[in-house]
């Protein structure tokens, strides 16, 4: 740094530039939401037609409300899509914003995923949060952010502090009601689902989320996509 | 970068202090080859006396033969103790090393256990390795590492460019042999661990290693523990 000239400026763009290879690269996929896809059709005794089973990873992303897009992009403005995401209607958008946590440490390209919503919301693999600072991050499903953590987001026009909405989301199964009754399994219900291969896991606490809108489909993050290998692997089971 | 005089070493200096700042603290931990301790005497109808269970994450570290110390530390130096491991005899030195993968990309203050082992062995957790563009890591027991990929390894004193050995190192149990006896286990047998807590999961492929001096004690790595989120719960059970 002794031979910098502007020693403060340079640190910050290589921060930002060092500091988004390590944290999405070393994720090894791109910077959308979703990816790493596994499908299986292996189950269980079918009552009719086995729905097959797509388990995606979310890497870490945001969701914002009208307001916060107004501060962080100008007001007016709308998400661009970038492409589309496996639950209808559902997108990663190309916009990114800067996430600093209590650490002042920061990730940069958190991908914005489409559409907006009511509240603005943050979610992290442990492994980022602890990064960021958040040494004990909620485990909450999607829209339940009430005593969250909050963060500070940089987007190209403006900065939001964010009072809550921090998350590590629980591993979910997004089905439709003839998905539902397939698996016996009402909304609010846990499952189980088992990743095969050599580093076999079982989350014991896959919570289900019933739409009629919805495609049978497992959202884990990458922590628990890394533990399993899910990119090493195609056996994959859901069951109550 | 324009302004910066020599831009090259910059570059050099803050990647490595950025990759190190990044690829270390995202694991909310110090550098040490095990932390996160969690243990538990929750199990079974006990045979005789329940033995306590302590499950431990493993960070990234690296194993170093006699001859690749010689070329990394210097001819004849001997690794320096730090901080006792669980396991007898086996210890935390003070001496780092860091790691360039595939892709070019760099791994810093990579801690070495000791003692000096038959053969280098670098164990890597899969976000490590995906960062460092190892994407496909064996998952293998520890010394077994015949065909695993290599890496160039940087010490203070040389460069030794391993021809194998970089894995990721299963999911295991140490015990001495009365405690497998109490489980009814031998050597090569895979157990469950299941861990509680909102992100419960039950690890399906735990590999039993049997030692006299062992004592009862179940080593993840940092992906496989902020999946299960190790540090947020108490509630541990090994069974076969």
């Amino acid at each position: 740094m002794a031979s910098a000239a502007n020693p403060v400026s340079i640190d910050r763009s290589i921060v930002e530039r060092i500091v988004r290879q390590v944290a999405l690269e070393y994720l090894g996929r791109d910077e959308s939401g979703a990816s790493n896809d596994r499908s299986s059709s292996l189950g269980h005794d079918s009552k009719g037609k086995e729905p097959e089973l797509v388990v995606q990873t979310s890497s870490r992303h945001m969701h914002v409300c009208r307001e916060d897009m107004d501060v962080l992009f100008g007001p007016g403005t709308e998400l661009t899509f970038d492409r589309p995401l496996f639950q209808e209607g559902n997108f990663a958008a190309k916009e990114t914003v800067t996430i600093v946590g209590p650490r002042s440490r920061i990730i940069s390209n958190l991908r914005i995923l489409g559409p907006m919503r009511k509240q603005s919301q943050v979610e992290l693999a442990f492994t980022d949060a602890i990064m960021l600072g958040f040494n004990d991050l909620p485990v909450r499903l999607s829209g339940n952010i009430k005593g969250t953590p909050g963060a500070v987001i940089i987007g190209p026009k403006g900065v939001v502090e964010l009072k809550e909405g921090v998350i590590r989301a629980a591993i979910h199964a997004h089905m439709n009601p003839q998905e539902a009754a397939h698996f016996g399994v009402k909304q609010g219900d846990m499952m189980k689902l088992r990743v095969g291969g050599p580093s076999g896991v079982t989350f014991n606490n896959v919570h289900v989320r019933i739409d009629p809108t919805s495609r049978l489909n497992v959202h884990m993050d990458t922590d628990e996509a890394n533990a399993c290998g899910l990119h090493l692997t195609k056996e994959v089971e859901l069951f109550k």
